[in-house]
């Protein structure tokens, strides 16, 4: 074949894929990317060999299929997540996009729909609409808070099959109360799905939408690796919820859907909770500095939750994204008036991110 | 939580999921487990080691999402490919049944309809109404074979906006003639995927439907590690197709689908391919002993040119299944009349299995 191939619009595509591009933030090889959300803590070296010691063990047996019910890894996230959750109440899979993939797959799908509240993590609608179903985008409140009544009263208007709580939420950071779920939980009929990606980075006193599941089964809440445990690269989410909302995920996964390498590495890692949480409190002290900075350079930080900032006060937000790309800092615009996101990184990552805004002026770069 | 759960039918789940039990044949821990057309050969040691020194590189870096793009994993099924492919005419996922699964979700979903010559592999119908598609079984003619004008006729009747040839054929064993893949393509205005997951297994000298690809835009021939790679455990299906097909695969697939350690492990086993296909050789030599020895004891099996048998003449499959599970072998029952599927195993596997199956007696056993 070589140089002659055909382009897509000679094939017999979707036609509601049809103009789209894909999906995924630029991946540009900068100095400091601090533009989604990683951990930029490489994962320390004493869990690396364990884990590699568990690959190791797994490549034994490579040949063969893996446990499709992936049972020790489901006990492994049941201990960690504590709470008196045990294994059937739990399903993992290749990251938490796929996690919720198969949510949607069982209690979405054609002719159903689901719901967040806008601005919220930006797969939600395409995960959505790759299922079939249709999305509806509900709103916030000032500084993208959600209260209790205002939710409830959108999710009893709206009706949805399936709902989203970003908690905390992405792109913004903003904390989530546990009414606000108690009242959407109670206002809705379907699936409520509490997003907690970011939960490790909370205050260490605040309560888990864990708490809640007991006597709740249409509630659902989601984790990932990637944060927290530094695992982004292993593509590993997960869930808590009643049991019959896993026998219901087993219904629409794919047969063997996690890799016996996957199950081995993400297991080793559960085991090294207390070494890999370690980070997470030097991630929060650079996130907190970030807010402090920014606030001080005359921006208008929102208060988070996570691993990262969003802040107004930008004059020009794309003029400030290409500003720091130049001086070898990759951060996100996510598309929000006057706002930048920023990952909390390392000490020296979050202090070249802070001198070179600085170095750009008061409110950064214009045109 | 605990001891008191919801049932299935408590939960809003999708009207068509309702009353289906969850796919996958029994994982049961026998020792001859000759049952899913694994490879039952271990990787070999220096393999297992390189494959290792990759995840263990991986792993250094596992803090980040993996190259989307999966570049250099694409070079190396190119190459291994051969026929002229470059990385851009390449897609791979977790199992090929995730390779199906974005095939249907860009080509397929709802509205449309797939196509397969039953028996075929069972996931199509899976795959395809897990998509919200339509599946719809054409037929073959003696023996399971498949002519060219007969197949192009089913396609021409149908219309499909999918069509899947397996070749050789899962679970029979089946191959299936070039020509008949031109006629198919020709009759038809969908996508036509060839699915060669067992292709390592052909006699040498048979030509892939990787030869057909130049100026057929909508062919698509799929492959797996799981078989002649004995990398089930790791999930690794791929395919090879014009570059825009890949372009469209793109719209459907989740970011970061693909882990960095399955990239890494997929890599370093891609560079041991001659290591990895010497065992195709003596698994090859594993069949055809066992066809002949069925043959020997009275049973009807058919050609094969994959790394498992279907052979006929069995009085009772049921009792015969039973029979050698008590004898500590596990093969499969596919629910074709008087029929039961053997992997072909090691030697001492095979050896195993014909022992157990002539110990019961002519045609198998009897309730």
């Amino acid at each position: 074949m070589g140089a002659v191939s055909a382009s897509l619009d000679d094939l017999p595509l979707r036609a509601d894929l049809r103009g789209l591009t894909p999906y995924g933030a630029p991946q540009a090889a900068l100095p400091v990317a601090l533009n989604v959300n990683e951990n930029t803590h490489p994962v320390p070296e004493d869990v690396a060999d364990d884990v590699l010691d568990s690959v190791a063990r797994a490549l034994r047996d490579v040949n063969r299929y893996p446990d499709r019910e992936f049972t020790a890894l489901r006990e492994g996230f049941a201990k960690y997540l504590g709470h008196g959750l045990s294994a059937d109440q739990i399903w993992a899979a290749n990251g938490s996009n796929e996690v919720l993939q198969h949510l949607l797959q069982a209690f979405a799908g054609p002719g159903r729909t689901a719901f967040g509240f806008a601005p919220t993590y930006s797969m939600y609608p395409l995960l959505t609409r790759a299922t079939g179903a249709t999305y509806q985008a509900g709103t916030r409140g000032v500084d993208y808070t959600l209260g209790a009544a205002d939710a409830a009263a959108q999710i009893e208007a709206a009706d949805p099959d399936v709902v989203f709580l970003c908690a905390p939420n992405n792109p913004t950071g903003t904390p989530l109360g546990l009414d606000v779920i108690e009242a959407v939980y109670d206002a809705a009929n379907g699936i409520v799905i509490v997003d907690e990606a970011y939960q490790e980075f909370a205050p260490r006193e605040s309560r888990s939408a864990l708490t809640l599941l007991p006597g709740r089964e249409r509630l659902v809440v989601s984790r990932t690796m990637s944060k927290a445990f530094a695992f982004a690269g292993a593509r590993v989410g997960y869930l808590a919820a009643d049991a019959a909302i896993i026998d219901a995920l087993r219904l629409v996964r794919l047969p063997y859907h996690l890799s016996a390498l996957t199950q081995a590495a993400a297991g080793a890692a559960l085991r090294h909770a207390p070494a890999m949480l370690a980070m997470v409190d030097e991630i929060v002290a650079q996130r907190d500095r970030i807010s402090a900075t920014l606030d001080a350079l005359g921006y208008q930080p929102f208060e988070s939750w996570t691993n990262f900032v969003l802040f107004g006060g930008v004059d020009d937000p794309a003029a400030t994204w290409q500003g720091l790309y130049d001086r070898g800092v990759l951060i996100r615009d996510v598309g929000l008036p006057r706002s930048l996101r920023v990952t909390a990184g390392t000490e020296t990552e979050s202090t070249a991110f802070l001198d070179a805004l600085a170095s750009l002026g008061p409110g950064g770069a214009r045109v």
